[in-house]
């Protein structure tokens, strides 16, 4: 029971997946989550031919009782928590007049309250060990509210006060927060299909690699406690801001 | 029916109070909400005593039902809104393990999800007028998520990026959408009452008069549209920053 | 000796100017000062028409002695000041590499070195006073570093920290310090003659109005001390931000 | 001649010195320089020991011919520049009528002009290549202008506008610009000298080491292009911020 675990709430997406590949290469017992288990037996292969260890979890992250439950079985199956990852965004774009209740509400259940209640577990069981690395990835939105995005933006401003807040709370505990802000399109399937004339850019390195991503944030959890990033933005080198 | 009219979703502190006065003082047919419409009496008193026209309704700004209802009699039997003021708080203060998730989503309910859905009606019966101005009141915890202000500092947050987007969205379409900043206590019965070393600054002008707010939401609503604020900070001289 | 006297720093361009005409129809003795005294000709005249009193110094703001004898001779012969208006600009665009060390900081002399010098001197009289408003002109370019401005953005986010500074120091001394930000281009010969594309929009009101930057100026002085400003925007409705 | 050469523009700190010693061990010919060479003999000797490559100049960073003169040496004699870090602080504080001219001019001249010769000359040499590295030291002073800081963080506030506006300008041509902001005391004999109390926190890693700072700037010049980072903070986990 003293192998170091860690978790990623989202691995449904090419970050996760890479992340959680990154992490189980160096070591770690490696937990995922996404709505549905099955969606993840790609990633667990993935990861179990490449030797490392993980288990699946099939998570709605929005559902206070299924986090709690999540968090109490790695605890106690698993292993303690080093690391937790959350990672669910939750991208749409509206005029404000076509924006629905429901639209407005399930981006911020997804984006922003699951991860109030990933941050809060992973607080809990962290604490009393002084110990522990907190990510949450944020994106262009959680610093500018574009037109059209009231929504995405909304919940990606309220996790930036999420991380800020923890981090100014649970950084003099011993845990590190950190909320990297992804400012660009990544290597997925969805840009590939849906946005072709921005993933050709690929090529020449116009769009992030999920693995350097997953580099990132492996370097973050291994800084040491002297020198802590709290912020730091993630761009391709082409990419106007 | 040509009166102008003008609404403040969350009459019941006293700045919501002291805008709506200051606009029924300027001509305007005011309307205001609180949860119960009785709470409003002491408020509709003083309008009225001034020779103000003022309405009141009892109103849960959560449910969007009952905002899209308050904004189409408002329209039918009141006249063209032309000023619409989102002024409702949620301020609580909980470290990250102790906040309970009710806390979490009722805090984001009051103050982000309501702004919601107000800047969205205004939106709606402004944009074909092609003018108007929606105002949201902001606070501190806008622009810092401080320690133990998860919950708070999130809802403000997602307020501002609702300002921002609707700002940039309907700015071009005649419409001023501004997010002024308070930040400081402010003259009210809950400073006075648990705050009392805090409110003896009043006697020097350390707390800030809601009649002043007011001032400076008439002077935003009257700027010309070649010079408008979007955002402004209003804070006691003596106040840290 | 007891008339409140105002100083604008920069009263060359329309904002300068205009900003002086409405300060001297509220009753101050205004001062205004540009390199030469001559170019000042034409706004006097204005003044002295509309019945106001004005006095025009030729100053280089950049010059530490001249600063220093100019607050010295309208502090013993027109009156305390109460009002000190920084207005100098120094827009240039160039590539890094085509950047001259001259122009680096030429730009840097006139927008923040002089700055520094009229702020100094500004809290000096009123200090003692406890009492007083400054105002330090800011633009797009305080908030951001694009392309092309390193040596403008250089010396307006230099303004911006003095003013920060000030505001925090002399703010509990009773001095209100502000920076407003002008996101927008503003009516002026310079911008008629140069981009006419931009002046086009001077028809639907798509750039600033200078007598509307005075009545900000204006409305910013006259703020109780409750409640004051330190930072707002002033921007057309149409401008993308 | 086709050694990748670096240079670190303020080797006279604890943290240049360590960023030197980082960069000699990755293999780097390593240019050092301080305003007098003699003041760099233990650097040398010490990057010697290690088998480093080591070279120091005497250099006055704020005047442009030497700063010209030192980039043909290293260009013609050492090799071409892959990195340059911009690394030359000068805190003070000063109540803004206690700040003469002269140290306001000369915080600038040392912590921003510098920074700007240095950065010029590194774009004019990386550009033709496409591709480089160059790091400006931020401080806390760049984000906020604090009581008493008018000067240092008026220069501060400038440096990073040139960062972000040599970022959007060069990224695009395959230079990376960063902008790291060092947020807390940093493991010096300053510190150790002159504020014992802060320096005690050493103990328990309240203090920045710099060679924890050097491992970052390592890192951030080793990100692929995909995946770039403008700006990161680095702070001691106890740092209130």
């Amino acid at each position: 029971m003293s192998h170091p675990a860690m978790l990623v709430i989202g691995a449904g997406d090419a970050t996760g997946g890479a992340i959680a590949r990154r992490f189980a290469r160096e070591g770690y017992r490696v937990c995922v989550t996404r709505r549905t288990e099955e969606a993840l037996a790609p990633l667990v292969g993935q990861i179990q031919q490449d030797g490392g260890w993980v288990r699946a979890f099939g998570c709605d992250a929005r559902d206070e009782d299924a986090v709690s439950a999540l968090f109490e079985t790695i605890e106690n199956e698993v292993g303690p928590l080093e690391v937790v990852v959350f990672n669910i965004g939750a991208n749409v774009r509206f005029g404000i007049r076509e924006t629905s209740s429901r639209v407005y509400r399930k981006v911020w259940e997804m984006a922003a309250f699951a991860g109030f209640l990933t941050g809060r577990e992973a607080a809990r069981v962290m604490a009393p060990r002084q110990k522990g690395t907190i990510i949450f990835t944020g994106a262009t939105a959680s610093l500018r509210g574009s037109s059209g995005f009231s929504a995405f933006a909304g919940a990606k401003f309220a996790l930036r006060a999420l991380a800020q807040s923890m981090a100014r709370e649970l950084g003099p505990q011993g845990i590190h927060v950190v909320h990297p802000i992804i400012d660009g399109a990544i290597d997925t399937d969805f840009i590939r299909d849906n946005f072709p004339a921005m993933y050709a850019k690929k090529e020449q390195d116009g769009i992030l690699n999920p693995e350097h991503i997953a580099d990132s944030y492996w370097m973050l959890h291994q800084q040491p406690r002297d020198a802590w990033t709290h912020e730091l933005d993630l761009r391709p080198w082409m990419e106007t801001f």
